[in-house]
């Protein structure tokens, strides 16, 4: 059992007790546990989503000796969460995720119209002479690709690539139970061209 | 004369040759050295200027355990001087500087025409009443005040409060013999009010 506890644990990042109660659950399939936290993590973290998010931490990555560096400003609700080791380490994965894989938002939401515009002109320009419902069904999927590209919170987490760094957030939420807010990065590389 | 060679060292950041070149010509008097070097350093930086410095390093300062943040890009010619220690250094101070002096750009010429229009209207409600005359020179002075607070490179050195980040700069390039170039920072300050 405390195999399969600390397996779930790596996986999901939960804490103790809800691995043991996931696992008594799916009567020792990990998998199973995995996605019963998950559910878990979802409802409880929709429950915090909106509360106010003031405290936190602002973190560095700096890469490759200095070629690449990053800087995230991550918050929650209280300082005694910021100064938590779990939230600490979050806060450094984030860093090193966007210092890795160059995410342009932190979410969907994030991303402005004509950027979606011209991604689906530059995708229907692929794709001329397709029947139109073909054409409509591969726009949805390669939509869906440029925002895991582009979106912090759609991209594979760097650490873990079968989990998005959302089910990360959203276990994180779960295990702290405070509202967790990726509020902005930057990310500079040397000599790079400038917007 | 060991001794001077330091203090003048401590002062200008000069290499130990120019150092004791200075001080000859100075007759040993540091502060006459000082001005020697700083108008050596002026007049080799302003060859360096214009040079092109797409080299360099992205370095990071995290204040408060993550309170603040900050992120600097300094670029410089070669990889070489980037790995410079003198280099690394000064991009360090720079990083430390944006932290505790909150600078909202890098020189006069990228403030904006309107945030200058701005604040020459804010002085001007001020001194209403006073003889035309005395506003204009009053305006002078406070812009002045005004360029010194946003503009990192006006901004009092953090190290040494007697020269400005300019001279640091100035001298960091008479030395290193590159042109220099602070290209950008950002400061994230946790649960700041974003613009």
């Amino acid at each position: 059992m405390t195999d399969l506890i600390k397996k779930l644990r790596e996986k999901t990042n939960a804490g103790i007790v809800a691995c043991q109660k996931a696992l008594k659950e799916s009567s020792g399939d990990v998998d199973k546990a995995v996605e019963i936290l998950r559910k878990q993590g979802v409802a409880l973290a929709s429950k915090k989503v909106g509360r106010a998010a003031k405290e936190g931490k602002v973190e560095s990555y700096i890469h490759l000796g200095g070629k690449i560096g990053v800087l995230v400003e991550v918050n929650c609700e209280s300082d005694f969460v910021a100064r938590n080791d779990d939230f600490k380490t979050f806060v450094k994965d984030m860093a090193m995720q966007v210092a890795a894989f160059n995410p342009m938002y932190v979410k969907k939401e994030d991303v402005p119209e004509e950027a979606v515009k011209k991604e689906t002109e530059i995708i229907k320009a692929q794709l001329s002479g397709k029947p139109a419902e073909a054409i409509n069904k591969i726009i949805d999927g390669k939509l869906a690709k440029f925002y895991e590209d582009a979106c912090l919170l759609e991209q594979p987490f760097i650490k873990d690539s079968s989990m998005k760094v959302r089910d990360i957030l959203t276990s994180m939420v779960a295990k702290i139970g405070e509202n967790i807010l990726i509020r902005r990065f930057v990310r500079f590389q040397v000599g790079e061209d400038l917007k």
